[in-house]
């Protein structure tokens, strides 16, 4: 039988003033992509620093980027060969539109069936919020935390982290750890759970056409000048072929393809097709031939035009020749592909394709690299147990075929990196009417501690205390 | 030497006070293809039959259609001997977007330089103005006109007149004329007269791909499920073949290849593609293979996509699979395609390349035949000696690459439709900044004068005249 959870006291006692500081959280419109939300992407940052330091964080500062801060803190009081875990999540939310297809407004959460429905709920603050809360409690009921922690909450994951790498590198020191967890994932089911083990990466653009001046009258110019939504709709059927496979000339080279094993493991996940096809709302699958849905959402890498506008778009028709035509074009990256690399591959196959005469700008979106955790590492195993002990059962290993800045967490902090996440497939994530499911907000609680105290029972600088307890 | 032209002096006296009606027009913004305009394009035919009443005209009345009024007006005192000319053009105007790429606000006509900047000036209020005031120039000189003149002003000519042929059904007894003068269209150059004999039709359509019932995260359903503006876009990279012929399978069959004669004049028109490219403001010019650019705006048929968007089109990037894409693609015919026909093969077109589980909604647009000009008839000599009389050239003859209602105009009326259009190839019609070069619509004036004089001496019922007139 396994202990009753620590903290379950804390949450019985603590839920309602949770879920206000929940809510209160959920109302700033931290929308990182929009210029005009500026302000309230700071306004989100200072909410998390003041979570932090209620929770009991000595050190709590925001750290200004070019763009929007990112939440800094640490409590290191439990001893120099406990462990030191760095949590990261992220405080910045998608846009909201379209906004009309939305139950209730994005920004005013509300808390439905046990559902609570709002642009940010799971991704992410939600998630930062049970990893804040779990800490609070240890230290509330416990006066202590068993490991040395660190929070990293970022302002600028939903834009592709463009000023994290820089971040990390700077603040070195400052984030040296011995496990770095991630709570902005999901897992497959409430009763499946699951724990990443790779991540996609991710490298997007926007490709704009210029071909005149003005928009043209199409009686007088159309036939005879160019027409960008043609040009530019060219290169979008050219990004994949026949067999549904991206079509860039060497964009597959470094793909390191599945290992026997890994195929096993995802042929033995549980994965409805129908029900993922409801929840997803098409009557459709399609994708790279001679791949399962599985392997292409999470192991395969992606091309999406995320979006693309010219000319005449309001009621009617106008009669015209568009000037310009612009298209957001994203990649979703898997190991070894770098998004450099890509990047440079895409905007000379770009160029290739464009006439002159036509003007070609292409403006490169972040780029983060695929992230890969090392299963075989002692932290992996503590995260195995605690979520076995919350959910009654080990984790599924699963391939994410999100985007986030894990890579460069790993690479420049050079600690591996778990996923401790509580999303489920339907949540509607960058899309209307995003939710969170209570009942795994208070598991995902309940967890984040679990997994410190595994943590610090497996940390292998454990075994030397009795040298050092006794001088 | 020619007399003196007739309403020389009336134009002298009237100078700024005619200029003072086609400011006040040009104010009410009647923009047909927006249904927020409703009311403006009512006000707009309300000022146009003001104005036909103040000209002297008997009989001024709107009439009503399911979408906007057209104007209707007459004077019928010439004689049951002389011709009978209805004068057609239109009130309403395209939307004015992007309006930050205009110098002055386009509903707030200026007139800076000889040129009237606004939405509409030649497109076309300017063309109609001259016309009414010549009628009342005659009206107040001479107390009389050499014709029975009607007018027709319409009221959708910018979203395709879907009404009109209806109106023209209906009325077919109020309109009935010898010939109809459309002022809607432009010649070469200042000191280049031209006037067309052939139009082009057109057809338009709105087409809507849906995938989904949301957008979609394109991490978690990403390569998986069907993106709407891939599918769109292979549906407009396949609107064309690699030689820049439309590639719909039948779109030609119809099209009536010019005679060698009217190459021949193609061929000796002044045509300076340099001053064409930089008018157009572009630096590259394309279309169908083996033609010239004037064959490929004038006489052949054109498909072109006038808009298109779907997806996140705001600030950054948002990293979702959209869930529909909508496009609206439009077909400039040439004789003898009929918009039905070329309705019909794009539908099944555009439905045959769409997969099952995506929804394929298209929205037609209106549709108008292409029309020629019978330059036999005894009406087209007296055009070309008005021309010659106030220009001092005869006309080019030309074809127009715009599309209009003149096809049904003729058809159901049964006459020959005439252009007498003063409008310049750089007058930026559809787009921002629209001009009227004042000096045209001064000619234009004095030229509606002179056609309607030659026509009363051209007319063949006139040699009858002594038979009736001794009983």
């Amino acid at each position: 039988m396994t202990p009753p959870l620590r903290l379950d006291d804390y949450v019985e006692r603590q839920r309602e003033r949770i879920v206000g500081e929940l809510l209160e959280w959920l109302r700033i419109p931290s929308v990182s992509a929009d210029p005009a939300h500026a302000v309230d992407v700071r306004n989100s940052a200072e909410f998390a620093a003041d979570l932090l330091r209620h929770a009991g964080f000595d050190h709590v500062a925001l750290i200004d980027t070019p763009g929007a801060p990112s939440v800094y803190a640490d409590w290191l009081h439990a001893g120099p060969d406990a462990p030191t875990v760095l949590v990261y999540g992220h405080h910045d939310v998608q846009p909201v539109d379209p906004i009309d297809a939305w139950r209730s407004p994005p920004f005013e959460p509300v808390i439905v069936d046990g559902e609570c429905l709002a642009r940010g709920a799971i991704d992410d603050k939600g998630q930062v919020l049970y990893e804040i809360e779990a800490a609070r409690g240890l230290l509330e009921t416990e006066g202590r935390l068993p490991v040395n922690l660190k929070f990293l909450i970022e302002g600028e994951e939903e834009v592709g982290s463009p000023n994290f790498e820089d971040l990390l590198a700077r603040h070195h020191a400052l984030l040296a750890c011995d496990a770095i967890v991630v709570s902005d994932t999901g897992m497959l089911a409430v009763d499946v759970p699951s724990t990443d083990v790779a991540m996609r990466g991710l490298v997007a653009f926007t490709v704009r056409l210029t071909s005149a001046t003005t928009d043209l009258h199409s009686g007088l110019f159309g036939g005879a000048v160019p027409n960008p939504l043609h040009h530019l709709a060219a290169i979008v059927a050219a990004l994949h072929d026949d067999t549904g496979s991206v079509a860039l000339p060497g964009f597959y080279d470094a793909v390191r393809p599945l290992a026997p094993h890994e195929l096993e493991s995802l042929a033995a996940q549980p994965f409805d097709e129908d029900a993922f096809m409801q929840n997803a709302g098409v009557e459709r699958l399609e994708g790279e031939h001679q791949r399962t849905t599985l392997e292409r959402i999470g192991s395969r890498p992606t091309a999406e035009v995320v979006g693309l506008h010219g000319g005449y778009t309001g009621e009617g028709v106008k009669t015209i020749v568009p000037a310009w035509a612009e298209a957001k074009i994203s990649f979703r990256l898997v190991a070894d592909q770098h998004p450099d690399a890509i990047s440079e591959l895409f905007q000379a196959w770009v160029r290739r394709r464009v006439p002159q005469g036509i003007r070609v700008d292409i403006e490169p979106h972040g780029g983060v690299a695929p992230a890969r955790t090392p299963t075989d590492h002692w932290s992996f195993g503590a995260l195995t147990r605690a979520i076995e002990r919350v959910w009654g059962a080990p984790p599924l290993l699963t391939r994410v075929g999100g985007s986030g800045p894990e890579e460069a967490l790993g690479r420049v902090l050079g600690a591996p990196v778990l996923f401790l996440g509580v999303g489920l497939p339907d949540d509607r994530i960058h899309a209307p009417n995003e939710r969170m499911v209570m009942a795994q907000f208070w598991r995902g609680l309940l967890a984040a501690g679990e997994l410190w105290a595994e943590m610090a029972a497996a940390n292998p600088r454990a075994w030397h205390a009795p040298t050092t307890a006794e001088p």
